[in-house]
């Protein structure tokens, strides 16, 4: 009788019309889901990556509870598809500060807000504590563009993986010190060049995706990896550390982020067991 | 019967008479709210950000009780208007270290301080934990005046902002080396112009406010941007980073603090929901 | 029946004949209070700077027992008025690591001790956590001496605080790094001089006092000042700023802490209120 | 009747089909426990070291349950036996952010996470907190081979571990600077083989073991060690500390972790002891 | 009925018997208590220095409990007497991170563990939670030697402490950078001496102890003091912080932990009280 969420749903203060926020954002109906094929590779689309740790007490909700967990998130998932898409991963077992992270893109950074306000008013969500949070946008290619790179673009654009489906994801932040930044153009594009042309032969089997973040948050940039080859990952990795512009780095990584991917149901199943 | 507000609303030491920090800051009634257009523009001024994360066990209280938060809080703005004003923006979603964020302006820090006390005294307050807290002040421009600096300061003059309303608040504290204090006067003028000058394309669609507070606080500035467009506000922060100045930060941003810019109302509305 | 401080109250072990380190340090009764004017300006004295934030659990006792912190915190400062002098000061809503902080002076440092040992056994003080501590002693002026800087000297004797009583105080440590204490004492000397120069035209409205710390905590120094100036205080801080000495900083605040000054039973009364 | 675990252990939402990242590891069914003497040698091996800090809140449930905790982790240890070899070490009383660390060794980081993650739903997993967490893969030796350094590979293959049985294990991540990694190949194998040199007479009182962890994680290399002999590894830990290499460190230690090794049943013993 | 240590005390999970640790470190039954004279002056002994700071929550149990915690203490250091000797100091009122500090010295680094795991299962380590934890061992002087450095040798020899029984202790790490470790022997020996002979003078009133940790843990030495006269131990500190070596030191303090001397029940005793 004196349980928390019995309370919480008897009460009038639940989403039935979803947040101040969620309205305000849909202002405009949008009937369709995202196309997320599409929204992966537009430029300006916000990405929102944020990593939580489940708090110990959740474990003492009943199993009952718990179980309407997942069924809970994924109406939350549901009710901003046409905003939002989301990709879940389990970090439980790679990383102490946070046992699941969460990516989620949209074209309007409110409607994530908006999501992400929701999903933290469900029981999984209210139990989970925010342990990082960062924001980025997508951008068209700047330096090795056709243009001032023809060769090594000819190389990006014909490097495709082709390994077998990724199992492991990562969010590496990137900030890059005064003298990067207050070097000329020409400079910059050198040391790109420098640094994308031994990393052309891992793209076989890690995918990379960009998100700058320069004043939106406290990283230049987000760094997003999917592999299922944990040792050419590493290798990869450490081309880049070979390379003079890591030299101009003042944070890569810190955290490193490291998980599995899997569905968001997945997710918040397994990490609502408990023996 | 054993709740904690019905308790504390039964005993005595409630806010029937204020604070003493109030009364003591009260000692000149004075009945006219603070003029909002006049106080932000005015120099002289106390600026007072503080971020906030709501505590889990807020959540643990019954619907009926969050729901009179908003009430609550609207009560104190409302005793304290003829001294401050407050801005209200809501970070869940964007920072993992807030939930939302407060600018409090002032002609008096008590009296900002007699707001605060009061709003914390708040069921609403009392379940928030205070998770950044910084001072600073606001003064007359004191490089690129129209002595020093007549073509830039023309510039800064003409240059106003045309974009639609402002959706998002962006919070930065910067802090300067002893090698930037120890320049002369005439050389950080130059600096400042040199910072300026790629700025002054984004004042349409970036709004900028600087309050002071070195000493006052572990920063020399505290930086307020607003935005509707955040690739504006991307490219300004990319060209502030490029500029010689940037090398003599030794904070810029942590944290930087993003949230939409809402009602105090509504800020407390949203982080009242749960499922 | 089953609440903290009655079981407390009614058990043997409470404070009636004070902490065992009390009862050490008492060793030779000294019936007559502390000279506060007299210890302020004394060399030789231990200064002793704690800053406390109220844990949210404290507002869960009741409001009655709330009401009883007061007399508690006071007897206790009796207690020890032969030992000690306390000085208290309301740091919430300018800081976001605590509510309030104190300042202790005494001939000896156990003493201290014994009184804050007493302090954090009432209700008042096991509801508040310490999250900085740091202790340091006066001394005589080693610098700017009448013999080795005369001139300025006179100048720092006949300054003296004029403005109107001060309202705010400011705790700031301050760290140098090796190279300036492998500086000749002639060298630092100069620094000192440099540094003070600037500086004396703020004494007519900024009061300071100096503490040493160095292998006592980590920090060299802790720097006091009241004012009722704020805008003079910011301009004094950014005067010091200016000056080479502030190259040889490794800290300076970390934190800074501001407070209003208040008596002890203001703070206890205002930090007790909740609605 | 309200205690946790009765509730856990009366739910449906129980350990009795594994997690769902257990099934989806265990596509193919690998009957065969991990043979420990080959996978402590090979190439390509996961390593994955996580330090737990027991929570004070599992001292309040009873000892009967905490009796039964021991049971509970053996066998999830023993359901994971055909995928990963677990090393368990007692840090409690050495370290101050944990009490006992676990060493996973598996040739699927996602069996290791399956392991992790079920050794979390556990009673003692449950009550743990993860304080630390670094994931690593073995590799071949590649500066000190038998063709670029052939004196000093000798070196290393003769020496062999004829001390007592190890008592001790360090853990002790390893980063290095964007300078070290832009030096030439053979600059570095110089420098190794610089390092190597003086620590050949400590291999026969301190075991080692390397793993490589560049993006993986926020360190470059975790270094294991294993000795019966605190003054013999002290001694080669000064023998590093005194090569230039130690001029290109960013991160050696923070933390150390010292633990005695002991079984996984003995460390869950001790620390479910309680007077 | 539902008290905790009535729990604990009705099961069978008790230390009847001691840890699993203490019985295996135990195996030589070793009758005569460690000599303290001698083990505090002997090269090759291990020295464990841990701060502790205890739980609000134990102030929540009855005063009966809580007195009883002094005895169940001294049962612990009584049972490990004939491998430990322990030293308490209490540190509430100058440290933010603790209540009190314990030095424990053993021939065996794991009869330390034993104890400290001991200590830590009873009610009164149970409620205290480890806030840092450094280990080392003592050597036989090795630079100021008789062969080495004759003259300084002599006097560090013939001066000894005079003041009266001290009354504080620090306990302060100390951790060099990789220039300091690269110098030559002769260098070092150079270093060592200008820094030993300004502090000569202080050996009158400031004991010293040293503690090797390079490797053992994240610091390279421990610097152990007792004085009763706090302006001399400035005075000591002050003419290290003015040699050469100070700048090879990348760690001095953080923390630098200061507490009165006392016996281990003075300490429990004074920080079980409450009002």
């Amino acid at each position: 009788m004196k349980k928390i969420s019995l309370a919480l749903l008897a009460a009038g203060l639940v989403l039935v019309n979803g947040s101040v926020l969620a309205q305000q954002a849909a202002g405009a109906a949008m009937p369709a889901p995202v196309d997320r094929a599409k929204i992966l590779v537009a430029p300006g689309v916000f990405g929102n990556f944020s990593t939580y740790k489940v708090r110990p007490d959740y474990y003492r909700m009943s199993a009952a509870e718990r179980k309407g967990a997942v069924a809970e998130v994924l109406a939350v998932v549901d009710k901003h598809k046409d905003k939002v898409i989301v990709d879940a991963y389990l970090t439980r077992g790679f990383e102490a500060q946070s046992d699941y992270f969460l990516r989620v893109h949209s074209y309007d950074m409110a409607a994530t807000q908006a999501f992400l306000v929701d999903f933290r008013a469900t029981r999984f969500g209210m139990y989970s504590d925010v342990t990082e949070q960062l924001v980025g946008m997508t951008k068209a290619l700047n330096y090795v563009t056709k243009d001032k790179s023809p060769t090594l673009n000819a190389g990006l654009t014909s490097a495709s993986y082709s390994g077998e489906a990724p199992r492991y994801a990562f969010m590496i932040p990137v900030k890059k010190n005064a003298e990067w930044w207050n070097l000329s153009d020409e400079q910059r594009l050198k040391e790109i060049e420098t640094h994308t042309l031994p990393t052309l032969g891992n793209l076989v089997n890690v995918k990379r995706k960009l998100y700058h973040s320069t004043g939106l948050d406290d990283t230049d940039f987000i760094t997003y990896f999917e592999t299922a080859d944990l040792g050419a990952f590493n290798s990869l990795m450490l081309a880049l550390a070979k390379v003079p512009e890591n030299k101009y780095h003042v944070r890569w990584g810190s955290p490193t982020v490291m998980g599995t991917i899997q569905t968001f149901e997945n997710v918040v199943k397994t990490l609502s067991m408990a023996n």
